[in-house]
């Protein structure tokens, strides 16, 4: 007889679906596609002279280590590499609060595992990373989905789902995925508090921290947890998971994040991983480490601001110039990404199929909602992988598209 | 107020525990100890000029691909380099029944999640890998337990368990981990016909599959299943997903293996691998593409058989020198293992002291039972990392441990 397969999948994986990014990658593949749907980095901000010199010293002196199983929680090098680095950003930790993650989606989905029964609450941003929906769906996760606004997510609505006591509150503070809007330093301190009020545990993601291209740098929560609780250790130990990735920094091929938390955490996570994939490479572990140090990574990422600070700056001229004026769109300080708001009359997915007649995509805001509505008149695009002039064609064919759309609604 | 972390852990991982195979990892690695205890390929195993050629080529030629983001279900040509390969023992796959994962062990993390709600019941081997155990335990399985023979399980005991429709049976049949033992062809036909009969799935686990240093090759389940229920497609759609690595041919630290399964199977298990770590480093699969592409692989295997073989024989001479009568061990056609069978009276784990004070470890027998004894008289000896000269001191260290224990239990 032929296996009845789908009868025994999980109940929790049984509302999995593929994302539309997914699916629009693979339009992106085609020949003379303008593509505004990943989030993908530049190649050209990949440093590839050092990871050829990383290579060849990695297999020279490195080779029984770096071709072999190594330790769960992750090359020892790379994690006191790490927490030396975050102390620049205030964040104080040690080896015992860090473990490298298969990128920062691994981290996702222990997150995930660690915490999340199915039919549990999630706190998310609205709209929030599709990706962390995702990991936490796949244990069945139900969602608190709070608006956000310029300043981040609407802490005035945060303290009603809080007393309901959700798992944790997923948060992106720093250049939203997908909105491109940073949490303002008054609210972080608020989320703090009300996480400590509650007993509520944050986890920060933070991809895209350190690519700001404008205005001042704001602590992370995990620093204002510590300060403002006035922890007594010196050491992460508060109630703040901290995410990090090296996938925006240096190469997202590479599969490369990590994770702060206390060491109690940590341990119970290292154990999740175990079981999830023994540990990550330990070939692009040791070559990462050869890439970052000596102050390289510094150095580098100043060029990768440079880089994407031009391209924001073209897409938002070109947004002005292409566009109608009942379009709006964030001013993003940092990271990869900008928000249109449309018309409410438009639907962001008929656009898209007006762009992609133009051979320009982009996501529809819709994906990126725990609790999706109906129609979704977003757009979520990508300012860091085109070139300069790509961008501002891409932007001149989709106004083209919104333009058209405009039309037919007013018609 | 302090974070209680414990309380918000998701039931299903509550009782997931560190191995005690990873607390032996840390002893192995102060200096002058001898380990059987990993499950750790020779360094001397590892083709270092191939894969510094390989990284170069990746770096100088493919790097826009090589350090981006890439498709969840893994690089085209290594899919296909895969599918072509696996053809050489008659399994039938074709690019949309393979999927690259992060090691095979992320191959059971995926399986675990797809088919194992808390308390589903999975069939085992008894002993089994302990790391599939952890994968499920994940997930909240429970587990129907099933002895092994020197012909690998128990065919006349798993019809049983079967009436009672577990969610799969997992197996390893060739060169077992930890027992060494190979499922002999009689009853691989027997299992395909049982999982056909009751409509249960074969996961089959074939980490060591190309690892036979005596004998004749026997064929895998998944062709046995096509074979012998004339399935009509010419590519794998039966009962049987197929798992696979380069962990023992290649190297571990690059984390690579794959999954053979019906295309309806791979769509879901890709839509789970995205949430899980997005896809595995597109980095190691193209140096790994590169290092074992135009038959380099096929040479490179025969040279570890070579290595392997000189190991086992040395361990296995070294056994009848200095092991007690009473005690007996089986003898592995190939793969990394074997199994040591102590008198009923000793418990490995008082061995396990005894060895340690002796600098010479190895896995006591009851961290392999999906359903473990209150005491255990098993020992899992590895023979792939130790140089033959060490493998002999070591035996002969462990042949004292052992001979001292028995005497105290004689006395």
């Amino acid at each position: 007889m032929s296996m009845d397969w789908t009868s025994r999948y999980s109940l929790r994986t049984r509302r999995v679906r593929s994302s539309e990014i997914r699916e629009l990658l693979k339009i992106t593949e085609q020949p003379g596609v303008i593509s505004f749907a990943g989030g993908l980095p530049s190649p050209d901000a990949f440093p590839l002279q050092r990871f050829e010199e990383a290579c060849h010293k990695v297999i020279a002196e490195q080779s029984a280590h770096s071709l072999q199983y190594g330790r769960t929680e992750g090359y020892e090098p790379l994690r006191d590499w790490i927490a030396a680095n975050m102390s620049r950003y205030g964040v104080h930790a040690r080896l015992d609060n860090v473990m490298i993650t298969s990128g920062a989606q691994q981290a996702l989905d222990l997150i995930g595992k660690l915490f999340i029964d199915r039919g549990d609450r999630v706190l998310v941003e609205a709209p929030t990373y599709l990706g962390a929906l995702q990991a936490f769906n796949a244990y069945g996760a139900e969602y608190f989905s709070v608006p956000i606004d310029s300043e981040g997510i609407r802490t005035d609505l945060v303290e009603e789902p809080l007393r309901s006591n959700p798992k944790f509150m997923y948060l992106l503070p720093n250049f939203q995925n997908p909105a491109g809007t940073t949490l303002s330093e008054g609210r972080r301190h608020e989320l703090v508090l009300l996480a400590d009020k509650y007993g509520v545990p944050i986890i920060e993601d933070d991809p895209y921290g350190q690519l700001r291209y404008e205005g001042e740098h704001i602590p992370p929560l995990i620093v204002i947890d510590r300060e403002n609780l006035r922890r007594d250790s010196g050491y992460a130990i508060g109630n703040v998971i901290y995410l990090g990735t090296f996938s925006k920094t240096i190469a997202p091929g590479l599969r490369l994040g990590w994770i702060v938390a206390p060491p109690d955490v940590i341990a119970k996570l290292v154990q999740l991983k175990q079981s999830t994939d023994l540990h990550t490479s330990t070939f692009t572990q040791h070559v990462a480490y050869e890439v970052v140090r000596d102050g390289f990574l510094e150095q580098h990422v100043k060029v990768i601001r440079n880089l994407y600070r031009e391209r924001r700056d073209v897409m938002l001229e070109a947004l002005k110039e292409f566009f109608p004026p009942e379009v709006k769109w964030t001013h993003p300080q940092g990271g990869l990404f900008l928000w249109v708001t449309l018309p409410q009359s438009l639907d962001s997915r008929q656009i898209l199929e007006a762009a992609v007649a133009q051979s320009v995509v982009f996501v529809p805001g819709n994906s990126f909602y725990a609790i999706p509505g109906k129609m979704d008149h977003h757009m979520r695009l990508n300012f860091s992988n085109a070139a300069p002039e790509l961008i501002r064609e891409g932007i001149r064919r989709l106004g083209l598209a919104v333009g058209s759309q405009l039309l037919t609604t007013y018609a």
